[in-house]
């Protein structure tokens, strides 16, 4: 109408994913170095350097992941700190990471944590939210982000509909409550602030199904924290890192969810993408590994839905 | 004596140089795009892509920035997302720009403001502290980290004493005290706690002259801030950004100063390395325009100094 093209926010996309795939689930890719094959690297190393080595079975690696999870998952979250460990070769490798996942049709998030004054935000939302860190039209859907330089150093991230941002609430290490536990003057805890205050700045970039382009990462490993976030953030989507490896389990994040079965995506990295380690010599089988993981993950996730939430 | 190779930390090798330059500066690379002089990026878009043109604008421009300041400043601080938003020729400009500034002899600084769970966390330390991202064997001085992850996220920067990190406590930008400010149950603001906490955690890594390899991250914008986290944190040095385009003044830092002279390092990005555009039709003098205000910028910090802490 009136040659207005309209744009799919980012959540909308989301969610159009999770609801045709029947999937709550991301896979992580991070490529810790002293995890992934042996064999890989061996095939990789003897005709170059270490770190071009490592960039080429990052790629490789993570192409066959892709591949046996492209259907299962809704999404991909690549670690940034994986791919910056491998330097130059690491960075093409994230590219081409991103480009495959996207022409498999995933949703991917970046997680970078990215944090600066605005100037600087809007150059990180620049690389990568609009590609311009790459070198095709490539280009990430959503970024992980830390909320602790206030609202100019996050509407950067926010302000192109298309894509979105999640911002960091509760994290799922251990002494993630050293200061977000943190108790405050007007009652509560630091982390229960800082999620009504994303939902409020989320509140302008909502999308159809009434979710906001803006979500949080709320750790798996801190279950009723997570159900009071869920109250005080109706609209805000929960990305939820620390299941499997990290300790969470599918009871753990089922207060994340809305009663629409939506508002949670949970993501586990080395217990879906390492699972060959776990049965000696299938190490060739990497990718099968990692399929049956995130079918099992899949599976449980949506069957303690449906027993309630 | 028994063997042991003794390790000046990294605070003890800043702070050597801070002495011997007599200078408490730290100049900013960020290469903004837009900013940087146009022959350059004439000369070098004629043959090449364009992010492969815009990393050897940078590097070729920092080079020059890095000659021109290398005696004037006691350290350097490349602000990462700038690399990033050129890509893998901007990793490449990244790498090229920490190599040369270190054969000049300066501390440099990655703004990166990392934050992450303790493994990934150990993977950033890798990549830029240990320099696993670097095809040399360049490694950059320090960090800037976001503590809001707590302990675990914090450590892997600090465990090897030659290398150190600043942690943000309180920024420069205008937002900055959307959650910074947030005022606590038990007295004060949060950015006091988390200066305090940095303080805390800094306490067992600290060099011969006294102080911390974990220091602080406390914007030049907010001198009264600063006034008070010097008292409460007399161990911790400051990295001072704001100066300069943000607004910060020579006064507005004095209250981040020990009665040694010592303890603040002073960074200003746009004011010096784009001094240029001050001056129009002075552009092929970029470098000579930001060693002036380099030099500028030193004295009147030292001038303020002398008249008193």
């Amino acid at each position: 109408m009136d040659g207005v093209i309209k744009i799919r926010s980012f959540i909308d996309r989301l969610i159009d994913d999770v609801k045709r795939k029947e999937s709550n689930i991301c896979v992580g890719l991070d490529p810790h170095p002293e995890l992934l094959p042996e064999f890989l690297l061996k095939e990789a190393g003897e005709t170059s350097s270490k770190a071009e080595a490592m960039g080429r079975v990052i790629t490789r690696f993570n192409r066959e992941i892709i591949d046996q999870i492209a259907d299962i998952a809704a999404a991909v979250k690549p670690q940034l700190a994986f791919y910056e460990l491998s330097g130059v070769p690491g960075m093409t490798a994230l590219e081409e990471t991103v480009k495959y996942a996207k022409e498999k049709g995933l949703i991917v998030i970046l997680d970078g944590k990215k944090n600066d004054i605005g100037s600087t935000a809007r150059a990180y939302a620049g690389a990568y939210l609009e590609g311009k860190s790459f070198t095709g039209a490539v280009k990430v859907d959503a970024l992980t982000i830390n909320p602790y330089l206030g609202y100019d150093g996050i509407e950067p991230f926010i302000e192109k509909n298309d894509r979105g941002a999640f911002a960091l609430v509760k994290t799922s290490n251990n002494s993630g409550g050293d200061l977000q536990d943190l108790e405050l003057a007007d009652g509560g805890k630091l982390y229960q602030k800082v999620g009504e205050t994303v939902s409020e700045w989320g509140k302008e970039v909502k999308g159809e199904y009434g979710y906001s382009n803006l979500g949080a990462v709320v750790g798996a490993t801190y279950p009723e924290d997570m159900g009071l976030l869920r109250k005080k953030m109706p609209d805000t989507y929960f990305l939820i890192p620390g299941y499997g490896a990290q300790g969470g389990k599918a009871e753990d994040i089922i207060s994340g969810f809305n009663q629409d079965g939506l508002g949670a995506l949970i993501n586990s990295s080395r217990s879906i993408i390492f699972a060959y380690r776990k049965q000696p010599g299938s190490e060739k089988e990497f990718g099968r590994a990692a399929r049956n993981a995130a079918l099992k993950m899949r599976d449980q996730i949506n069957e303690v839905i449906q027993r309630g939430i």
